[in-house]
């Protein structure tokens, strides 16, 4: 029973256990028949936990019957590795059955090459189909859309809607209602199967059409595309052209791929990975990929470091500022960071536009000042006690008056830099979330070293 | 026409614009007449998207029978505050006609005090089901599923059942399909509505069952009911109890929502900021929440600055050491971050296990030696040429020879760290996206600066 066997739930990662133990120990026939057991998102998912040289010995065991499923579900970098493998006809039969859009999906990837010979190998209609979704940028509405659906005039009858669904035969699985159109394939209202099943069979589509749904453009980005259905609870939504035409259909689960790769994006892109990126690359292919990062923050750090150098002299009569030298810069990195994170997911839900971003940064000023001052206290006290009870330095007292002073203008500038830079950013059309931080902690460092040392060299010289 | 206002396109930042403009010029006639055209997930939104004391402004614009539905759509955070400043029996009222998961919703994160109070002024037979939503834990499938199901037998005709839901007559709008059980509510599969539309009215359920259709467990973890969703693209999924009885649904709808948090939690997570922190809380709450971050960060710079302490002689002989200091701890610190970021995004999808550690382990060490030896040369000849023409210092060659060997040490360490922290805080149920980067940091600037100041006191003293 299917129930008992309670699959999809912790014994999801057993099952990856056993096909494990399995692979190791060499027995591909059992391995092929738990993959073929597996549902293919599961089998995906599978081979996305695997590392390579498993992961071509897994894709080979896969029934060539059940590719173009499991393609379907493959991240886009190792989709687009085994798909570029296939023979072009045999990308065709395997992606033959699934939805357009998601056709549409794996061939978009592929070198054009490829592509023309897929199409090519296809049946007229088929391949008419999938030109048109591939003409529709991937990262817009028209990219996400399914063009097969289900339209009927407001003037006809429940019971002929109905027979003609019957006649028609295949509604696919995602199919939550059926479209209103006039006789120029305008968007008037949609009617949800369950309005259908339960209006009367001689009421006509005009009693029961629901006329609050909104059309998406199809132009709209996929991004602001995710927002909208996130926001309104949305399972599927109507795509019109500028005419208000009724061009497609988009459906949640294309949608929750979106929302996930967006959400991704944000917390790699800090860290300089890429948001598709494979956790199981290759070593070469990785130390590439993050050698840039690592090269950018090189440069920064030597910049901030320059700043030190200027203050050589100051540093060789007091040694204990080469001691205390990183807090300041750190803690303005935090605090930066915070303000920087809040603003960058703020913009990413819409909470954030030009008419509430004088507030915010006036809050965000505010908690900065409070939490400068309270902190510049606490390390103040702290640094007297420490040198004058443990480290020692005749300057324990003029330490502690610099190190918090430096402290609150830190924390000032990290707020005010975490929040407008990645205002700023979007102005120039650049990613903050990838870049913001590397450009806000050279600013806290720079400020935070300057400041300590300025004020230490006004002091002491 | 809908389609030609086009609003939920770009237009929809005009909207809050226009909305910001009557609010500060005082109309608020039109504010309110504006908020009550919005659909309520947008005018949710706008309240989330404006400072406090307007905010409060506008709830109180908001029709009376609208604040369940805006209420729904509300972050948890503001929800609250709203949901409780309402009367008991106003809150009851505005609640009544949402579906029960999303009155739980609203109810559960209430003072027990007011949710008595508010299932008391209910009537009976909608507070027993209020009452038993509120049973289940609100972060597993229990408290996400929905109650309203519509089931039938496998025997009954397909005509029976249309006549059956015409006869109910109010489906829910989510409602996708009909789940089939047995004399004992044991479930047995799905008949989808598609499926009951196309099938002729003589054929009996159990001909157009689907038995595939994986029911979930009631106590399943909602992250893991939410990955299952998007791992399978369901729309809907069928919850039944530790017997296989048929007890709920759940819908995508609500699902995506417990995505969105999810993503959102590790990036706010790493910033030591809450995942439902209000972009516009006020100033004391903000401070005081992100004080805590910054009270653990100076605690850990401070452990890590008393490394520098041990070599205070080393530095008064050699002062460029002061300079060059914060170059390896910078370095570690990225490489570790990258490592730890993979780790923790690998985890929390589901692609690393304790089966493909090893490899991964193997091959962050890989990639953090081939990019310890690049960034070791390069830094290595910048600080030759640097120390050499620039800022002058008879160590230059020294110099650039200890940076090198301490980059490499500390790249290593970084990318280990990075990878087995993540692991070792899962053990330990310690949430690594929230501490992890903190704890790695400490290590990577501990280790930094030993290394870097250590290999200088073996050369110069």
């Amino acid at each position: 029973m299917p129930i008992l066997e309670n699959f999809e739930n912790e014994s999801s990662s057993n099952q990856l256990q056993r096909l494990n133990e399995a692979l190791q120990g060499g027995m591909f026939v059992q391995v092929r028949m738990m993959l073929n057991e597996l549902p293919p998102a599961d089998v995906a998912h599978f081979l996305e936990s695997t590392p390579p040289k498993e992961r071509d010995i897994l894709w080979r065991l896969i029934n060539t019957e059940r590719e173009g499923q499991v393609l379907q579900f493959l991240d886009d970098e190792i989709r687009n590795e085994y798909a570029a493998q296939m023979e072009p006809a045999e990308l065709a039969a395997a992606t033959r059955d699934l939805e357009i859009d998601d056709q549409a999906d794996i061939l978009g990837d592929l070198p054009d090459k490829i592509v023309k010979e897929v199409l090519a190998s296809m049946r007229v209609q088929d391949r008419h189909r999938i030109e048109h979704a591939l003409s529709y940028p991937e990262d817009t509405a028209g990219g996400l859309m399914n063009t097969n659906l289900v339209t009927v005039r407001p003037q006809v009858t429940i019971e002929v809607v109905m027979r003609y669904i019957r006649m028609k035969g295949d509604l696919t699985k995602t199919t939550d209602c059926i479209y209103v159109v006039d006789s120029e394939d305008r968007f008037l209202g949609s009617v949800s199967l369950c309005a259908l099943l339960t209006s009367q069979p001689d009421q006509i589509v005009d009693d029961v059409v629901d006329h609050e749904v909104h059309p998406i453009a199809i132009d709209l980005p996929d991004a602001d595309v995710a927002r909208l259905f996130e926001r309104r609870d949305l399972i599927s939504a109507p795509v019109v052209d500028d005419q208000g035409k009724l061009v497609g259909r988009i459906t949640i689960d294309d949608v929750v791929d979106v929302i996930m790769q967006n959400a991704g994006h944000s917390l790699m892109s800090m860290a300089g990975l890429g948001e598709t990126d494979d956790t199981f690359a290759p070593i070469i292919a990785s130390a590439k990929r993050r050698a840039l990062w690592l090269g950018i923050n090189l440069i920064t750090v030597m910049v901030a470091v320059s700043v030190i150098g200027v203050f050589e002299e100051t540093i060789k009569i007091v040694t204990a500022l080469a001691i205390l030298q990183p807090i300041v810069p750190s803690m303005g990195g935090i605090a930066g960071t915070q303000t920087l994170t809040l603003v960058i997911r703020g913009l990413s839900v819409g909470h954030i536009s030009s008419n509430n971003f004088r507030w915010l940064m006036m809050k965000e000023l505010g908690v900065s000042c409070i939490n400068g001052v309270l902190w510049a206290i606490v390390v103040g006290l702290s640094v007297f006690l420490w040198f004058n009870f443990v480290q020692f330095s005749e300057y324990a007292f003029q330490l502690s008056v610099i190190i918090a002073g430096a402290m609150v203008i830190n924390l000032i500038v990290g707020a005010t830099a975490g929040a407008a830079l990645p205002m700023i950013m979007r102005r120039l059309n650049i990613d903050a979330a990838l870049s913001g931080g590397v450009v806000l902690t050279t600013v806290t460092d720079m400020v935070g070293f300057f400041s300590f040392l300025g004020l230490a060299t006004v002091f002491f010289l």
